[in-house]
């Protein structure tokens, strides 16, 4: 393993995995598993949404991820970042700024997710039919 | 509001939506949020991808979804349930068995989901690479 970092690592065991050959989110300990709920956790995906419109310092994305608290936001990106998906650039000015981009990977993924984000808020007529049906049975009971 | 359920609503103003018109996730309060938020959080995204492979009994379905209590799985299908995604059925035979699958709006949406798993899954080597180089960096530092 340490001699080998750079390549493909598809062909070893690969530990959590469900048959030790391929990353499976449904395999428990999976490291694919993690990825995706750094992916899609509730500010997650609202981060990665938000970077496919370009380059944020913390205080705009902070603004445009409306209700996160600094703090969560902060530890968003640095998961987001670990993950290789979020680049940040700590820029030499007076006073000094830092701003977040996607990398490659990240634009790939957030791209990915963002169809997915498109089809939810374009059912949400459905979903919140459905809600109601399912509340008006409820309170029936 | 209370005289048009079964339409479109995509006309009327939405609280909580950004221009008030459209759903829209950014929106602080917009309930697109939530129906994200149960479709991808750590359980939802999981169930709703076991789904995808057809019809599931509870115990099966916290089988496959490894790792899930048996109250975070009952919560989790409650969520997908009301928003229009999971139809449960309790079969009439003894002892009573109770199934679950996708709907039509949640095959849609959880086919949509899995294309994002897929990626990821197939993207994990570069994740792992960069979170090496990450911590490597943080260990150098």
């Amino acid at each position: 393993m340490a001699t080998e970092t750079t390549g493909e690592t598809a062909d070893e065991p690969t530990p959590g995995c469900t048959d030790g050959l391929a990353y499976d989110v449904f395999g428990r300990d999976c490291p694919s598993r993690d990825a995706l709920r750094h992916i899609t956790d509730r500010w997650g995906s609202l981060t990665l949404g938000a970077l496919l419109d370009g380059t944020f310092r913390f205080n705009e994305l902070r603004r445009r991820v409306a209700g996160v608290s600094e703090k969560m936001l902060a530890q968003t990106l640095h998961a987001l970042e670990r993950d290789g998906l979020v680049h940040r650039e700590a820029q030499q000015t007076n006073p000094p700024r830092v701003d977040y981009a996607l990398t490659p990977l990240g634009d790939q993924i957030a791209r990915q997710l963002r169809l997915l984000i498109d089809l939810v808020e374009d059912r949400m007529p459905q979903v919140l039919q459905a809600r109601e049906h399912y509340d008006a049975q409820r309170t029936a009971e």
